[in-house]
This record gives C-alpha cells, structure tokens and sequence, in this order.
C-alpha cells in the first residue's frame, strides 16, 4: 500500500512516524514526494494540492483530516474511491470545549465587559449564571451530540435539532422542517454544527434568524457556507442579534477587507475549533489504510449521494 | 427580631419579600427606612451605609452578602457581633463558571485571536486543548475547592494550593510557604480565591509571578488588595507573565485613569464573577437570622481573629 500525506495543517513530522508505527511494512511519502502518483492507494489530507488526485489513477481511498469533508472536492472522485470523515475523540473533545468557550462568554456577558473595558466605563451587570441561557445545538452527529451533552453538563439547558430524529439524554430535541421554528424559538445561543450538504448552504440567513428570540447568540462552527454574510451583519446592525462567534467563513482566509473582521458584535477565531490530534487521531487513519487495502467500508464513511 | 438589610447591587425586591416569607413574623427593614437603629438585630449588607452601624447598639450579627468579608469593616464591630460569609451554591456555581472561563480562554489562546482580529490579521494558532494547560487554584476554601473539581471535570490539569494541607480528588495539593514554589512552578493559569487577610494581602506580587513559568496567566477572584497592580504590570510588559484576568480591584469602581483598563493583555470584568442568587442564598441568610436570635453560631461564621 501506497499512502500519501498532505495537510497546509497538520505537520508530517506529528503524523507520519505515528502512521509509520501502527501500519509496519507500508509505504507513507510526503508531498510532493511521492513518487509515481499513480501507485498512491490512500490519500490522507485536508484539502487535496491541487490537481493532484487526478493523477492518482489506483487511488482507492481519501481520508479527511478534518471532521468536515466538503473541502475535499469529491464530487471530482471517480465513483469507487471511498471517502472518510475524520471522527476522533481528541478532535470532538477541542470543538466541545470551543463551544462551552463560546456560550460562557456570551451567559456570563464577556463580551459586553469587554466593549464597556474599551471605553473605560466600570459597567456593572448582575449576573445570572448559565441557567437562563438555553443553548439550541443544529447538528447531532458525533460532534453535535457531544457538544450538547457536555453543555448540559456545565449547566446551560440544552435543545438540538437535526434533520432526522435523535434522543439525547437531558437535552430537547427536534428534528425537520416542522421543528426548526420550535426549537429556535426557545435558544438564545444557537451552536451551529451540522455537515456542509447542498441542503443546509445558507441555512443561517434572516428567516431563520427572525425565528431566534431577540437578542440571542448565533455560534458559527460548521462551514462559512451554511452562513450567509450579508444576513448576519443586517440582523447584528438591526440589534435583533446580539453577537456572532464564527470560527468558519467562505472564503479562508477571509479577506482583510470584509467586514466582519472590525464588527464590534463578531468575535472571530481562525478556523481553530477542533483539530485531529495525532496522539489519538492516528489510530483511526491507520485503521482506514488497513480497510482501504482489503476493500472494507472505512470507519466515518461518507454516503457520497447524501454528502455526509 | 429587626433585620436590616442594605445593598448597592443586590436587589431588596428579589430578596425581601423571600426573607419575609421565610421568617413570617419577623421585621424586614430596607435602609434607610429602618426606624430606630438600636432596634436593629441582624444587618444583612455587601457594603454597610457609611458609619450606620455605629447606631445599631443592639446588633448581634452581620450576615455579609458576597463570600468575602473584608468589605465589611469589622475592626470596627463590637466584639459580640458575630459576622458570616455568604456561602450559597448559586454563588459557588457562578465562581466556578467564570473561573472555567477564564481558563477556557487562554487554553483556547482566545486573547491571541482577539488581538489578531482587531489588526484584521488571520493568525492561525494550531489549537491544543486543555489538557496541557495546568490550572493552579490558590485557595481551596468552598469555592477554591469547587473551582479546582470543575476545571479538572472539564479535562485542565488542576494543582492547588492553601495555607494548610488539604486533599481533593484528582488535584494535586500544596500547602504553606514550603509547598508554594512548587505549585507555582508548574501552573500555567493561576487562579486567586484566597480570603483577604493581613497575611494574604499584596501576595500576588513580583516575588510570586517570578516563580510562574514564563508565558503564564493570572485570573484575580479574590480582591484586589491581593494584587500589587505595579507589579502585575511589569510582569506583563516584561512578557513573563502573558495575561490577566482581573474581577476585583483597589478601588472598585476602578478610576478611569488607571493602567488597567487600555492594557492589551489585560482582561477586565466590573467584579461579577459570583454573586449570591436570592432563589439559594435566602435559605442560608434566614437561617443565620434564626441563629442569630437564639444566640448561636452562624453558618460560615468568620473566625474574627484569623480575618476569615
């Protein structure tokens, strides 16, 4: 087996001596040294270098290194090539603890004090601790229900929404068309983690944001594609929302001219929510190899008719 | 039994008429319509009204209403007055959240991408989890102690320190002078929750910040005289220290002038992080008010000699 590494992410040198030590006997190249591209089996990657898999013409199967798989272009794929999410208990660990970062920001008022610490104005505000602050988490995959479970844990009341029907412990949920106004109708800070699918691109826009209660909380932590800008910014200037934490935009890097960089009410991290730890991250790609060469359905594989 | 209760930020409507319903038949009197002060038995303040309770000739106790008590002045109390912190789960569940955080964060080097957003810079930072931030918790009173099991329950490793020895599962624990630059050799965020005492006071201070690696942070929960600000400052503009979160201050409201406020690495809150929750706290200041009338002894009554 032929295996090639790229990621402008991940550093080889965490990953590749990890690879090489759980997949004895296999051959792992580096781009762009790999060889003849037509011998690569598996690609492991972040974003695909350019061009570069069409090429690889005994290419079997690609595995993201991220949780996402949309950045990857596989509608490009031939049809046999199986694709993989990255599912990793490291990785799903970081995007929780983003997003309980995110909501205790907004519950205990952070970024009002931090505007009222610019102005040099000693603004109290009574606090009210995170039971008053109902979190709605869109997106109840591996992440999703994580995500919502350890928000329950620290104290804020949780629903979720998915398209299909789920049941979570301790959290509310609603699922379809016909619960989406429900269950944004009681959050005050919607944590937004569902898969990139042609159905939800620009699934954060004003109708939704309207079913929101005023002044909440919108947490961008999927793809910049399910947000549309101009939506976030009307809403935010109209005061209907209070604030945006976005950790995802179209494109990235964002431009240094868009606006929200400078927006008083965006708080924006670069694409740093989760990443695959290789510690623990390697274990499931070695797997994906090892099914990859005897033809297997991978771990987190990708219905690619459905797109997640 | 007169009760006399006093606040600048806690609200006589949210917590009257719960006293009242708990103590039927006792008199609930807000300041300044408290009639004659002599009449006064119990005086339930966070500040008491300037020189009032040297008027209150009867006064058995005061009850505090934060979990701190050196606001109270009581060096100035007749020696029979029994005084009592505010111990209150709603409180305690509010300290810990902000302590939870503060870390979150800096662990999730939330300062860093604050900084890179207000120069519009896209400064990717390859994100690591908690797991390698080690928390230190100084004080581990009530709310110390409750602080460090819930940093260590969200992944930080938690070490703590106190005066005297103590042991909490999963915390690794230091006491006294011996055990403090051990403690403070391995934190990478250090928590302030100690008590206010002559002993306490100024303790933040260059000698200690000196034995925190380099590139630490230091959050403040405590009061500010824990703090020599000059020192504070010169750690961070010596990059030592990298950060600090500051709720509490001398004087509070902190003086527009004061370096603190415009300072980049410095991270302001209008002394918020807990306060007591009526629905909670009332149970406990009715029975100490009960208390009081027999003549016993307080819950969370403070050791007047020792300062806490």
């Amino acid at each position: 087996m032929t295996v090639m590494f790229h990621s402008t992410l991940d550093d080889p040198a965490e990953w590749v001596p990890r690879l090489q030590a759980l997949l004895p006997g296999e051959d792992i190249r580096v781009w762009p040294d790999i060889g003849d591209p037509a011998a690569v089996d598996v690609a492991v990657v972040w974003i695909p270098p350019e061009g570069a898999l069409a090429s690889f013409s005994g290419l079997r199967a690609v595995q993201s290194l991220g949780a996402g798989i949309n950045q990857l272009g596989m509608q490009s794929f031939p049809p046999q090539v199986r694709v993989a999410r990255l599912v990793d208990r490291g990785l799903t660990g970081m995007m929780t603890e983003y997003a309980l970062l995110a909501a205790l920001r907004y519950a205990r008022n952070l970024d009002a004090h931090e505007r009222a610490q610019r102005a040099s104005t000693w603004d109290y505000i009574m606090p009210t601790g995170v039971g008053s602050f109902t979190v709605g988490v869109m997106g109840l995959g591996v992440i999703g229900a994580a995500t919502a479970m350890r928000l329950a844990a620290n104290g804020f009341p949780v629903c979720g929404w998915a398209r299909t029907p789920k049941t979570l412990d301790g959290v509310r949920c609603f699922s379809g068309e016909a619960g989406l106004t429900e269950f944004l109708g009681q959050t005050r800070i919607l944590v937004n983690l569902l898969p990139l699918t042609p159905q939800t691109e620009n699934i954060l826009n004003a109708g939704l944001f309207d079913r929101l209660p005023r002044g909440a909380f919108v947490v961008n932590m999927g793809r910049g594609a399910h947000l549309v800008d101009a939506d976030l910014l009307a809403a935010l200037d109209s005061s209907h929302l209070a604030g945006a934490t976005l950790d995802v935009f179209r494109p990235e890097p964002l431009p240094e001219a868009h606006p929200f960089w400078l927006h008083p009410r965006i708080l924006m991290t670069p694409h740093v929510a989760g990443t695959g730890d290789p510690d623990s991250a390697a274990e499931v790609v070695a797997e994906n190899i090892r099914r990859a060469k005897l033809g297997e359905t991978l771990l987190n594989e990708v219905d690619r008719a459905r797109g997640y």
